[in-house]
């Protein structure tokens, strides 16, 4: 039965590889692999629980996809590109069809991204149990070329790849049978991480994260690891129009979805001074939204100039209601 | 809360490394590593679930130390030696007093090892859910020696790094109320996998596996793999004493618990003729069962000199009992 499962799984995320990267692959107790020389390997792992991360009835297409979506934009964050992937998965009952959509749904995320950055699922586990889902990517980056959370400095600039609140908006719609435009939902089931934009950042950025907590509780990330503040200009937060439409119909504060959402898969990122001109083609689709500033702290400067300073030790931001 | 577990475990199983090696440690959503120049990486990603791999009332010591050894056991079998873990783990509630001794039993474990082959926790992802233990293990391995299950030989012989179907008894004791001696208990609990008999192998054997499922499933992954048959002596299985005196108690089969049992944490391992010679130390403390040979099958000769064909194909092997 389990290896059923497993060739079910290779069949969809699993492609030929020369032995010259990948030596022994799926089908062992281990798979051995060869990084490229001169590179630094990437490795994330992220675990997705039924009841926690999604609830108990989502489909399984969705479930795949977010999984790998969430993992991917670790990588993103670490300016990585993908190379390869393990699985540990608890299943509750041996249902192929299940675990096919499952599968369909990884592969339609990893059909979205260029074939040299699809993660090969070389191994891993499949077991009984709650239904849980523990990623592991391996990507590579030039060596030390990396990116992290640590780095930024005062005087850098804050920007967006794109516009959160999509995803909390779409939460907030299915907790109170709210309608949904597809692409609100979209953002919350089928997340798609700016991976492209996070290999272009690397030897650029001097901090990256991505967007999971919610961008108060990420850029705090930022800001904690470099030892520095910041300021954001809320005017400066790009929203989608779907999201302007759903805030202003059910009288909802669109900046307190945006700032603490979560669920994003953006990524904030710093640029020093001057590093904004090898980047032209990539900035014309991201957003500048603050500043690296010297005074601990986050503050938000407001529509009308006023600057305000949310408690970031509060869990579940409030300031904004 | 979830960061005060996290820095639990660090405190426990993170060592400093050097940013020539760890260019980015635990704390990001990515560690950034650095394998050895000319070496290959091993990564084996093994998940065990409360009710499915352990019973669940287990000590939280015992589980962690089993987490690791399954894990250490596949890279032993890889010849591998462990450099790095993340840990994918999801705890029904936040108790750290649950978490420092899983985190014990994992740290008691690595401190059977030389230092230099204990793998260094440097991320994951801690979340609520059914108890479930995600382990990750990466090894690394001299380009192109990794062992693999695939490679044996008509005319090689077939070898254990030490007797099988303790565990096996201590699981029968446990389900039926038998008393059990300590040593058996442990080798149900806290296996040790034999790391330095998988280093000591590459550019040695011409097969290996660890035993998790039982010797006679675990030969027969290396012979489908392999593409030959075998032939296992059962006078030459080694057996530990206080299994035999444990199988003559109790009137059990002890053939079948060594066949069949499952969970040793032993090699298996199989080596071309004239390659004995280089492994004179390690095979002294080794045991010759079995032949490698070109007809297919898994052929088992008794004590009195006929030869039983046991049938793979059935679940839970029976023919002995």
């Amino acid at each position: 039965m389990e290896w059923a499962l497993i060739d079910l799984l290779l069949k969809r995320l699993h492609r030929p590889e020369s032995a010259q990267t990948l030596p022994l692959g799926p089908g062992h107790d281990s798979a051995i692999l060869r990084p490229r020389a001169g590179h630094d390997l990437v490795v994330c792992h992220d675990v997705l629980n039924a009841g926690v991360h999604f609830p108990e009835h989502t489909a399984p297409f969705d479930i795949g996809w977010k999984a790998l979506a969430v993992n991917l934009s670790d990588l993103a964050a670490s300016g990585a590109s993908p190379r390869w992937m393990t699985l540990g998965l608890s299943l509750p009952a041996a249902e192929p069809r299940w675990l096919e959509r499952f599968a369909d749904g990884m592969r339609a995320l990893l059909h979205t991204l260029p074939a040299d950055t699809r993660p090969n699922l070389i191994g891993g586990d499949t077991t009984k149990g709650p239904l849980s889902i523990a990623v592991q990517l391996l990507g590579e980056v030039p060596q030390g070329q990396g990116l992290s959370r640590a780095g930024a400095r005062p005087g850098d600039s804050i920007w967006l790849t794109g516009p959160p609140g999509d995803a909390a908006a779409a939460l907030h719609g299915l907790q109170h049978g709210l309608p949904l435009a597809e692409p609100l939902l979209a953002a919350l089931n089928r997340p798609r991480p700016p991976l492209l934009a996070g290999l272009q950042l690397r030897a650029h950025a001097s901090a990256c994260i991505d967007l999971s907590d919610g961008l108060l509780a990420d850029l705090g990330h930022i800001l904690q690891a470099s030892g520095c503040g910041a300021t954001l200009h809320l005017p400066a937060l790009p929203a989608s129009p779907l999201l302007a439409a759903f805030c202003q119909r059910f009288g909802l504060d669109r900046h307190k979805l945006q700032l603490t959402g979560g669920d994003d898969y953006q990524l904030c990122f710093t640029l020093p001074p001057g590093a904004e001109s090898g980047l032209n083609d990539l900035l014309a689709r991201c957003h500048r939204v603050g500043l690296i500033e010297a005074e601990p702290g986050l503050r938000l400067r407001n529509d009308n100039g006023q600057v305000e300073t949310p408690d970031l030790d509060r869990p579940g931001y409030q300031h904004f209601t």
